[in-house]
């Protein structure tokens, strides 16, 4: 068509397995061994109409099979008996989240969160005690961090543990309904204990929040004495996971069942922490369970490479319409819709698929110490928030336009919609509910990282941060001094055709935007209080904004790692391929903040136009190649649903 | 906040039962009936555990009891004992959605679908001997139309009824597997005949698709001879509904069982009917079924009320994150992220409520004859299409913004989001998939109404449509001529403060954008045509603007309904609220097309952001009005979960 832009080279066609090798990366063993037993007959899927206590004992087994297979102990330090290799076993967990995601998130319970407790919050006799057992699914065990009043704010959580010096023990109680364990895995039926966070009190004192180990069942499963233990019951999703809740009243347990990495109490009552905040230390301690927060968000972006592969090879095959009087019909990945509706969600899985492949690196580096800097870890505890938050709402679209766009087929249970769905729906809650982890992100931002993690109180942040902005954008500048000569081509005046696929133009797009919006969310909070403002009110009336400077963070260090991620490749065809799928994810951003990007003077509105046209032919470029770009996901078939001649068989 | 736009007269607390009245509109009584019945005990929420084969069969009673109750031939002629109350039978069937929907969806097939073919494509005859049946649930029937190989081209469908001549009988023949009718409900357990949509072959000649009523099952439910009947299996949602497919194999049934009323057959094997081409009597086959549209949409405002009520009541009451240093929490919906997520849809489930109830009077006035305007009927057809579309693509995203929002409390089945979010998904697919249904749309208004609707094969549309870009254009401006004058007020050197609550303002925005998509594309249409591009590439490239096309008329169509709604309201204290409400559904709607509107030079920069700015203080403004607003659509409680002082009781 006339109003087309000129055509770039023309994309070859990839090695599948090449594109599929370096996109396993280091890991690529691991993941295939996960995808094998995955394909097991033992680990096919449930019937849809399984009763929830049936499911969950399967569950359960299953989880015994990988325990007594040695597969859940992979991230536990060798002295223990494990691999000592946390990025593999990141690794095996997003591969898992192939298949059923009730089995990931009771594994991500037992040994992600039950075992990850023991080993980051507590200390060596801890970890002789419980590690192995736990890892052999001898000790199952809960992670009682949530209550019912207190899901996002758990600094405030009401359960207490008081110390008792003359027995020296702790007393754990729940003092109001509202103090009442919620949602916690493992506790309805399978749970042996619990680590609990509790306001820990001594002498009157409150220490604040700490984990405790509190035994909440015999070995033949009966609630030991004061423990309460309810079913949270039926669930939208995840059904085999038997969520619970849990009452302390006067639970005793010895004082050295406090997980005291970071606070112990001596036997006569002398409390001591190597941090000296009671905000710093929770938010410390919050902070080692970063890795349950890069597992969500890699299952996330597996469960969208599964939706997304059933959806292209669908409509690869699937035809309807033809021309008038006869002839064959047209696929439907052949209409320009259809190919915007799913290639602009591959391209941004391809996108949170190399952001995620960093993010376990980093956080293999930092948990495994041969990263120490504090900085580092503030920025891996930022990350993961939000690419977590970014990749969850991401697979719960891609769910939704996947199952769309198979029509009535989509909507078969054996497609392979359904449960998940049902399933990943509350990815975007638990581990932090989305909104808040960006809240998180765009505080870390404000704070140049120096603050602890975690503490988001919208109403101290913003006078907190007001007092911090300045010194934050010193010293921002320096480390995008890089940017300034960029930043200066891109003014309107500049736009040239063929731009728009330039990296380094979408990257300056990308990361002027951050910046702008990040300056002006923190001119607006120091503002407001410099006038007296209450400080709720401040952060209020600017909080759409102070999520944008999130968002606008995150997509940026997205494209970033893509970039790289293109870079990084060595194979001429899947660069190219990589190449221009990193230009549909760039431009599908910029697509969707053409808006802001004239608002404030950074596109005119012709080139506005030109990213939308351009985002149609990178969509008619790509579409020849998408099933390839799918199988390089390598998605096991077994997970898939029959595919005909004519797509999905139902 | 200094940037803030000054502040309008302040909103009075509205009386509920007034607006309540306001909204419940000319059926009331009806809609206070269905209820009530709703929280009879008979009727309470299933187990969400129960067995598909249970649920259909709980289904079916709740069916049975509607039908011994007379309530299920409010819609049917007089003449035929049935209240010939067309828009009443759709007030009930959308007060109906508030509560289980599979009991929806089984009677929408039952007495919509089946009924509706019966009364609609069939005669006198026919209607004596059917209807009353159908009314009282005696003869439980199938609407086969959609087959596994045809879904949205339903006019390619490749079921066969040949006439012989020689023992007067058409016999019925599933070709081939991709012809078997699917997704029929009623089929796989209930159903006793089904009306068959086949393509009619009289020696030889094919004469189209036709519809015609087929025995499936003796009375004690066995498959006729030359019936194979297959279950459909689980599915996503909607499990209480028994969706079959259906094979047939010389299956032989009587002369007169070709429903009539468009095309019928004489004795001696003489083809005739009232409609010429093929393909139009076709389309006003399909045209009548047009209720099942309006139905469903009007579902889908129903559904989008349950979930946002929940989610304000919740908000309303539940707290997260206080003063640092203790105090009292403050309530999610204060947080103007929260406020940003839920009001904007519930003022477009207002619009939406709005437009809906024109929708219903119009279908009332056609189908009862008071209109025979064939611009009408099209007219109707086409919004009704349009409706559907956002309607339940609207209420899919109140769905799951309002689970969201409940956070894990959401995620509870008793909450209510489950199973809605299950059945409520295939919305945006049955009864026409909402993309083809906006390409309709974009169609019959390239067409300016004049052809038949429902042939959106897109194959042939764009080289039909180029002929009559001309026409319908003259034809179009001179209907908006009173436009002419604002228009030329709308450029952005005329921008004042407070404009942007001006509803002729908005309304001209609106409106202007729609005009200047439509006719943009056509003029892509018409020069690919003309320079000789095959007609599928023209219509291809340019299918996303297409679909702008079709969602800038709904919105505008949507707009001007709420405008009416605000206008005819003669209660002070409401109207102003509606009125608020109308610009908050507006300024969402311009927000979304800020870029476009900056684009074509419609709004300045400045103007563009203080759009956003008055999105902010309309959710600020209308946020104390919140429950009181969602409390007048009167969304019973029996639907809803129990609220504590502190929210939804988990």
């Amino acid at each position: 068509m006339a109003d087309d832009p000129p055509a770039t080279e023309v994309l070859r066609a990839i090695g599948v397995p090449t594109l599929g090798d370096y996109l396993d990366g280091d890991f690529g063993e691991i993941r295939q061994g996960v995808r094998e037993q995955l394909a097991r007959p033992e680990f096919a899927a449930v019937d849809p109409e399984i009763k929830s206590s049936e499911y969950r004992q399967r569950v359960f087994d299953w989880s015994k099979i990988l325990a007594d297979e040695g597969q859940t102990n992979l991230g536990l330090p060798t002295a223990y008996g494990g691999g000592g290799n946390i990025g593999g076993s990141i690794a095996a967990f997003e591969t898992l989240a192939f298949g059923d995601l009730s089995l990931l998130v009771k594994t991500g319970v037992q040994y992600g969160l039950w075992g990850g407790a023991i080993l980051h919050l507590g200390t060596e006799k801890h970890h002789e005690e419980y590690l192995a057992g736990i890892a052999a699914l001898e000790l199952p065990g809960c992670f009682a961090m949530s209550e019912s009043g207190h899901g996002s704010d758990v600094q405030a959580v009401g359960t207490t543990a008081t110390y008792d010096i003359q027995n020296e023990e702790w007393v754990i109680d729940t003092p109001t309904e509202a103090d009442r364990k919620d949602w916690i895995g493992n506790a309805a039926v399978h749970g042996r204990a619990a680590a609990v966070f509790a306001q820990l009190i001594v002498a009157g004192t409150n220490h604040g929040v700490h984990a405790f180990v509190v035994p909440i069942r015999d070995k033949r499963g009966k609630p030991l004495d004061g423990v309460r233990i309810e079913d949270c019951g039926h669930k939208l999703g995840l059904n085999g996971v038997d969520n619970g809740r849990l009452y302390f009243d006067s639970v005793r347990i010895p004082r050295l069942n406090l997980l005291d990495r970071y606070g112990s109490v001596s036997a006569a009552g002398v409390y001591s922490s190597p941090i000296k905040s009671a905000t710093g230390r929770f938010f410390t301690m919050v902070g080692t369970l970063v890795q349950g927060r890069v597992s969500v968000g890699g299952a996330g972006v597996s469960v969208s490479k599964v939706a997304l592969t059933i959806a292209i090879k669908h409509g690869d095959r699937r035809r309807q319409f033809g021309p008038p009087g006869g002839g064959e019909e047209v696929k439907l990945l052949d209409y320009r819709a259809h190919q915007l509706r799913l290639l602009p969600l591959l391209a941004r899985t391809y996108a949170l698929h190399f952001k995620q492949e960093e993010l376990v690196k980093e956080l293999d580096a930092v948990f495994s110490g041969t990263e120490t800097d504090q900085h580092a870890r503030r920025s891996l505890e930022s990350s993961a928030a939000g690419v977590k938050a970014f990749a969850t709402w991401h697979a719960i679209e891609c769910i939704q336009t996947g199952r769309e766009a198979c029509g009535g087929l989509g909507y078969l249970s054996s497609t392979g919609f359904a449960a998940r769905k049902a399933d990943a729906e509350i990815f975007a809650t638990f581990e932090g509910d989305n909104t808040v982890l960006l809240q998180l992100v765009a505080k870390s931002l404000l704070t140049g990282y120096r603050e602890e993690f975690g503490d988001l109180n919208p109403i101290g942040m913003a006078g907190f941060i007001a007092s911090q902005v300045i010194g934050r954008f010193v010293e921002r500048s320096a480390a995008r001094e890089l940017w300034g000569r960029i930043w200066d081509e891109i003014t309107p005046d500049s736009e040239e055709d063929g731009d728009l696929k330039k990296r380094n133009y979408q990257l300056a797009l990308f990361a002027w935007r951050e910046d702008h919006v990040l300056s002006g969310v923190a001119r607006r909070l120091k503002s407001g209080i410099d006038d007296g403002y209450d400080p709720f009110v401040v952060f209020n009336a600017c909080q759409d904004h102070v999520l944008a400077a999130a968002r606008s963070h995150i997509e940026t260090q997205i494209l970033e790692a893509f970039s790289r991620g293109v870079d990084d490749c060595e194979d001429g065809n899947s660069k190219a391929m990589l190449d221009r799928t990193c230009d549909l994810y760039a431009l599908s951003v910029i697509d969707e903040h053409r808006a802001w990007y004239q608002e404030h003077g950074r596109i005119s509105s012709t080139r506005a136009k030109a990213v939308t046209r351009n985002l149609n032919t990178l969509c008619e470029e790509l579409r020849p190649h998408a099933v390839d770009l799918a199988d390089a996901w390598r998605v096991p078939d077994c997970v898939l649903p029959e595919f005909g001649p004519d797509g999905i068989v139902g």
